[in-house]
């Protein structure tokens, strides 16, 4: 019984590695996210598909586990890396009892990694992901780690920077980062990263606060080394001569 | 004048986006460190070769860019990620003063999201990425980090854990976390990853501090919340219900 959990990047068929290609190819069942699914169309033609509205994660994963133990070949289909807020996690969860279940992990490649190269190289050296999502994280929680984020020098990669309940998440981001950065320090952030339309902006620290991003966009914030080169996010890798 | 920073993934091939291998193969000129260069050796038969040895990267971005400056289409090769811990910084900082030369950054997978898939779902929550190489960076620093990232609950993934003249960093690093965190919390190292004789060992931080590791393994350190489900390292989504 075999499931894989897939990341296919972050949409376009040119950032899918071939070992995520060939999972989907060689699996009988399709799981995701509509969105995902779409984004592999192509590969896979009458395949069964499981689809699953956003927010239905757990159901998903037991649809998923279901077919598998049905002795079906599964591949869950993720945006991205699968073990970065991705599916590899519940997937684990909800085939615990199930260890006759073979789980294989395929990675790809985040939006961390792909925004970053958009705007340059903000994340060349010691970094920290967050999601400002409160959906599974009490809000103190995320403020505290963006706050020890800050104390510490990393940059940062925000994912889930807003949604409509959470217009004003970024500002209070920005505001926590602000009590250890200047407000000059060089941030970006990318839209439709990898798919079309994409867009990269450079900005400040202080502009990024008053900038209003959609649940489509990837935040990146730089440490105190960060600079603009040639209209790039570029943080250095070393500390020396500067 | 095109010069491309590619990240390959962590070696194998099938792990290669088809972006990297495109820009590769539209290259006249392949620059890297040699044991990079060999992993995408069937693709760059009759290119010419700026192969440096480690320790010079400098020197090698500083090759690239002159080739570049001489109408060649350069390919600089990193393995993972071109932007973590790659040469995508430093190539922008050495072509500073050539603003005609167009650099492209191809992401590729790093070794924080190909290891994790090895050992299950570590990262699928907020986590950090520390190097322990104090070559370029403040011990200092790297301790501070270090003691942030625990402080914040963050999974941890650790780059350079160890080499010849730095065999003991990772016992300290591991000092460190355990004065946050439980002696028994859940941690993993691969060596290896996607590599012939990869290898994933999964473990306690207590263990792990009486672990010699070498410079081509990933250290994987769980939050408080991650588990071990079937031999994996899996880290949930969601504080819910814990």
């Amino acid at each position: 019984m075999k499931l894989y959990v897939v990341g296919i990047g972050p949409g376009g068929a040119d950032q899918m590695t071939p070992r995520a290609r060939a999972a989907i190819e060689a699996s009988d069942v399709i799981a995701g996210y509509t969105t995902y699914i779409d984004l592999v169309r192509p590969l896979i033609e009458g395949k069964e598909l499981l689809q699953t509205p956003m927010k239905r994660e757990i159901e998903r994963c037991q649809s998923a586990r279901d077919a598998a133990l049905a002795g079906k070949t599964v591949a869950m289909i993720c945006s991205g890396d699968a073990g970065v807020y991705g599916m590899a996690g519940l997937m684990h969860e909800v085939c615990a009892a199930h260890p006759d279940i073979e789980i294989e992990v395929v990675p790809g490649i985040t939006a961390a990694c792909a925004g970053a190269a958009v705007l340059g190289a903000p994340l060349i050296h010691d970094f920290a992901v967050v999601s400002l999502s409160d959906l599974l994280t009490p809000w103190e929680k995320i403020e505290k780690r963006l706050a020890c984020a800050a104390q510490a020098d990393f940059c940062l990669c925000l994912y889930n920077p807003s949604s409509k309940k959470r217009a004003d998440y970024l500002k209070k981001a920005c505001d926590i980062l602000l009590t250890a950065r200047a407000p000059e320090t060089p941030c970006g952030y990318v839209r439709n990263i990898g798919r079309p339309g994409e867009c990269g902006t450079v900005c400040t620290l202080a502009e990024l606060r008053e900038t209003e991003v959609d649940m489509f966009t990837t935040v990146f914030i730089g440490n105190s080394q960060t600079r603009v080169i040639g209209g790039k996010l570029v943080t250095p890798r070393g500390y020396e001569n500067k």
